[in-house]
């Protein structure tokens, strides 16, 4: 019932991920009540993102500028002997926020709830596997997968294989587990309380 | 912590509504992933939302083509003795979709939830009485705002405007108001059990 332009943009917004087509609507509706300048802006912001970001030849962050490295990457002052493998970008840009791990990264890509071979194989564990060969003063690898039940899984696996790719001697850890900040025993799932229990200081 | 581009358009994004800042950057990280044809698509629908849609100087309902009436303003197909105020173009779809109403629409603006002064001056109730002097021949105004707690004020204040602007003998009604379908009265609240008893037929 909406007018052909509408209807098209409608359906490419309903393809964003979370989004179904009556938010799509809502999108339409906000952009066309948006002053000229400002959907300006993001017409240039979303073909920015596709001429400039490119993908770390080496970690597969995105990033901006010269070269194949990420800023983080090309940085002589991170600590070469820790690796953090996250899922994907926003757990790196989470675990920057808070300023406390100088090591360098690897995202793996995203685990999804159905854990079949052909998502499995999405994962770059063979990039992970080659990183690890030329990265060779790797002493720590911290695996940073969310705990959810496919994130474990991939985890374990992650784990197991790590262990045999990495010389002797050199470590492979996994974050610590608990009671998040702000969490009441008495809503905390069993794993949560139980490994509450054994991580204790 | 992410690059300046990723930045700009994660802030661009989180102002669309339902939108926060994690969505947001899911948004971004999506559009990354997309090829560049489909990130074209979406660009130059935007552009064309902007270029082509105009407003309809009649009801407001958004348009494009020629001139300076939407489709369903122009057609002389349509009951001109009949009028439908809604509040949004998403309504005035939804009710176009059930293809049982065949009159004229005007659309009202968005009631908010807060009802300032302000937020009412933000109606077009200025330009419903201009345009109920304009369409003459109208038999009937059906007010079709939502139901919400706002909504109904917005009913009740709209309701008394029209029967003081409408000449004698013509009708100002709302929709019928009860038990959707699916739903259970076990569930329903009292408004909704008392609209539904007092609309029974």
């Amino acid at each position: 019932m909406f007018s052909p332009t509408i209807q098209k943009l409608i359906d490419l917004f309903a393809k964003f991920p979370t989004v179904g087509p009556r938010t799509a609507a809502r999108f339409v509706f906000y952009l066309l009540k948006l002053p000229g300048e400002e959907a300006e802006k993001i017409i240039s912001a979303i073909s920015n993102l596709k001429e400039k970001v490119k993908t770390c030849h080496s970690c597969f962050n995105s990033f901006e500028g010269e070269g194949k490295l990420c800023v983080i990457c090309k940085d002589s002052n991170r600590d070469k002997s820790l690796l953090c493998v996250v899922e994907k970008e926003s757990d790196l840009a989470s675990i920057e926020k808070i300023k406390k791990y100088n090591g360098l990264y690897f995202i793996l890509g995203e685990t999804v709830s159905t854990l079949k071979k052909s998502d499995l194989l999405k994962l770059r564990t063979k990039e992970l596997e080659e990183r690890i060969k030329e990265q060779k003063n790797i002493q720590e690898i911290i695996i940073a997968i969310n705990p959810t039940a496919e994130g474990e899984t991939i985890a374990l696996y992650l784990e197991k294989l790590l262990k045999k790719a990495l010389p002797e001697g050199k470590r492979v850890t996994r974050l610590g587990r608990g009671l998040p900040l702000g969490g009441e025993i008495e809503y905390a799932d069993e794993e949560t309380i139980s490994s509450a229990f054994e991580g204790r200081r």
